[in-house]
């Protein structure tokens, strides 16, 4: 199978989560989110789903994936939904996790289950109606986050994969800066990037990049624009790689052209503040001290106030996942999460600084595992 | 506002829509599907959603679009979530929803609705019981397709969005055959046609191109390979570009090299089923008369049985939306609409032929709205 992991920890994520399933006295699951379904069967097709109680597992897909499962999951039942009406590309929406979810409710019916929980954070209100009225006498119950902490401690595989996605990345930023120059839009940039990191090897990019230019780059915003790279302009750029499924996430703040003194000082601080922040990782440390460490460096140099998010989050198969680096985030790290630590600082008008780099908790301490260098010269990083 | 229609075509969509909810005897709505809320308001924001009630709208929003939403909607209340504890990019996908419905919910009970209608087909269950239990004495009740009906039928200026997209991805194609050559693999190629057509001013593309090589252009299939582009390989690319939200999606197959003899009569005999369809459609004809067309040549030519999908679908702001073309689709074409044909023809072992274009429903027949060539080679389309 293409990018999945290898054999053994497929089947050791499953028995670990069929514990929790045990603990929870839950007796069976229907797991619906891509991201869970791959992480506990490798497969990695779209809109299918896993049944998994506690002697048997199922995948069910639809036609598009039929061979490709049957080949690639020895050990799991699958069950294909041949669709009476299928289109062409596979592209109805609509129609496929809706046949999907009817599958289930027979299966269901058929293993004659009496209680299954679902992703209520996946599962949409149509689809959850469709399972209730097939699975008839199963009571269908939602739960949230069921494989979120089975999630947080990432392999050594995993690991691998992310550091993958950072090469990817690292090297395709490299590469578009060779071709870059004034009277390029943000979105041309973002767009060929993303180009870049495909013809690399990465699955896609792990989000649409940022690349916000001049005093856009103060702004938590929501979009690139058709603005364009000027020298002497500030630029914010904030981008990722999928690799394997697994996401890596960098921000890096430079110039093209000559650096106004205040936004040196600006990048000098949150350089600082990042650097502060890193070192305090280590298993049995409080995600809140992380958080705390950056926002003291930044609130001593007088920016307290421009600095209004997060200092950081987790990283894998969502390119956003707990824990969360803030003041109110309980718990404290272990080793083998993975974070991505991303203080900024943002004046209106003059423009925003944020630098952002990967990490590994290491079982006595961290390691980082983005390598690109943190200048403020594009042509130094 | 970008790409936004006209003011008075969206006063007369939400006048319509509102004719709709009295209609149907429905006081209020929430709206949540990205595609509804852009065709609503012209407001193109990720994860917001739209409270309409007969005297009042309401557009509920986070921070990253607070200024946008302000400038760019007036006479819409803005309603915006200051997350708590927002993340620097906005890429926190559980957290976003599940705020704004808590708000939606909290709005609901100020304005001391009774009765509020949720599109089922959107909302997760999560985000369903934030608002169910923010809401309170309203009762909450999810709906399928509140915005199908008001959608099937296109304005001149959502014909001119999706005229605008055929013209890019066909320039697009063919900028990306003078470029293409053998070793170039599928997956890359599908990225560089990304890449020319954002460069070109398409949002981005339609959907993740199928661009499939030799026999692999047989197969209904999920996912675009690592396969290379040799000559006398059969290539089948169906690709699309949007522009203002709005989808096109063409097919083409073509060879590099020379041509087997008898795909080359499978090639005339899908480019002739296509003609006989496209021919049939009018105001007033049943969708299943275009598909019978379609699939009368086939059979006749003898392979009726390697004809497995529907003949079309609708297009809009989804790349596939009502009506089906298929055998068992109720209703006719009313002019205004448009539709992709999309007759093919699959031969395992040898490769598969799929020819589709889009097609405008006029007052009294169609135009094709697509222009680019049907040839089998692809230097001559």
């Amino acid at each position: 199978m293409h990018n999945a992991p290898p054999i053994a920890e497929l089947r050791s994520r499953l028995a670990a989560f069929r514990e929790i399933l045990q603990r929870r006295k839950l007796p069976a699951a229907l797991i619906t989110d891509e991201r869970n379904v791959r992480y506990l069967s490798g497969f990695s097709g779209s809109e299918s789903a896993l049944l998994i109680t506690p002697q048997r597992k199922f995948l069910l897909t639809d036609f598009r994936y039929m061979e490709e499962a049957r080949r690639d999951l020895p050990g799991w039942a699958v069950v294909v939904e041949k669709l009476a009406r299928p289109d062409a590309e596979g592209k109805e929406k609509e129609l496929i996790p809706r046949a999907l979810m009817e599958k289930a409710g027979h299966l269901a019916r058929r293993l004659r289950l009496r209680h299954l929980v679902v992703e209520a954070d996946d599962m949409r209100v149509l689809d959850m109606r469709a399972l209730r009225r097939a699975a008839r006498n199963t009571r269908v119950e939602p739960k949230d986050k069921l494989l979120c902490e089975l999630r947080l401690v990432k392999s050594a595989w995993e690991v691998r994969q992310i550091e993958k996605a950072l090469r990817i990345q690292e090297q395709c930023l490299l590469e578009l800066f060779e071709s870059l120059g004034e009277g390029l839009t943000e979105r041309e940039a973002a767009a060929r990037l993303r180009y870049l990191m495909v013809r690399a090897g990465a699955d896609d990019q792990a989000f649409e990049p940022l690349f916000q230019v001049g005093s856009h780059s103060s702004l938590p915003h929501g979009r690139t624009t058709r603005r364009l790279l000027r020298a002497d302009a500030i630029v914010l750029v904030d981008w990722g790689a999928k690799k394997a499924g697994y996401h890596s996430d960098l921000t890096r703040t430079f110039f093209l052209g000559t650096i106004p003194g205040r936004l040196r000082k600006i990048h000098d601080l949150v350089v600082e503040a990042q650097r502060r922040a890193i070192n305090r990782i280590a298993p049995g440390v409080p995600f809140t001290e992380v958080d705390a460490a950056a926002r003291e460096v930044i609130r001593k140099g007088g920016y307290g106030k421009a600095f209004g998010h997060s200092t950081g989050h987790g990283l894998g198969l969502d390119v956003h996942e707990p824990p969360a680096l803030s003041a109110r985030e309980k718990g404290e790290f272990l080793a083998g999460m993975v974070v991505a630590v991303e203080p900024g600082v943002y004046c209106p008008g003059l423009g925003g600084v944020r630098i952002e780099d990967d990490v590994l908790v290491t079982p006595h301490g961290h390691r980082v595992l983005s390598r690109l260098k943190r200048s403020l010269r594009w042509n130094a990083l």
